[in-house]
């Protein structure tokens, strides 16, 4: 039982090696992210959106939607950062239910010194070896790809 | 702090869209998955290579290599899915520290379940958007970006 038995051989090679280059360059990416600043790349997503926010504040639901996650994941999630000082919670001024992540000053020290080696990864593991037209031709399978997602499943992406 | 600074704006949607898709049709495989077997995407990753295995069995460090997981999230996972009769943990006859990790017929049960739909899913939203002129460009992109991280990092992925 191949779980490739109906798409072809160069399809079952694109489509395993999309899911492992995923997966082979956030390991590379999270290494680097702990080495430089003690994050994963799970922390990083929500870093990045954060520090990015007015204040370096937004809304938990927000948040949630922007990086795609379930809200018992991004709970878990940010409980963790909490207990290590990068992210605070906060009440919503406007909205007794809601609830506010904050960056705190070590979580935005904490991105500033991984941005810099992170962007040297993704050049060097993914721009550096492509050309104009093979980046064009990503650009567009891409746009491509997500639009059918969102139209078949809309709402499920960030917003 | 944009973590695109020094990507250029193609560069950076490009970047996005490639975290995003995987991000994106992962979560529409598992609704797929859990619709039509009860299994998670996390799940099938361990599935599917012990549904190719020799009677369903593979050693516990083979299985992570070729799925790219440390051991202690293999770990975890298996004892989860070990739970819910999918697999069965066994001692190695060979090796007194080896752990082997054996499909159950239940496991098995659910991979033929869902193996359909998913070979649709996976065309649907990848190949089915694709010429075959933009199929052969990923094959060569994913192949040359996955080569490139095998020569830094060696041994990181699967066998």
């Amino acid at each position: 039982m191949r779980q490739q038995q109906w798409l072809n051989e160069q399809e079952a090679h694109v489509w395993r090696s999309f899911l492992d280059l995923r997966r082979r360059i956030e390991a590379v990416i999270n290494q680097q992210l702990n080495e430089d600043a003690g994050l994963s790349s799970v922390d990083y997503e929500l870093v990045v959106p954060l520090s990015e926010a007015p204040d370096g504040v937004l809304r938990a639901r927000d948040l949630g939607r922007m990086v795609g996650w379930e809200r018992s994941r991004l709970s878990h999630q940010v409980r963790r950062m909490e207990q290590r000082g990068l992210v605070a919670r906060e009440d919503c001024a406007t909205d007794a239910r809601g609830l506010m992540i904050r960056l705190t000053p070590e979580g935005r020290a904490a991105i500033t010194a991984a941005a810099p080696e992170h962007v040297k990864v993704v050049r060097r593991y993914f721009f550096d070896s492509l050309t104009k037209e093979e980046v064009a031709t990503l650009a567009a399978v891409y746009d491509r790809l997500l639009a059918k997602i969102d139209s078949d499943h809309p709402g499920a992406g960030p917003s």
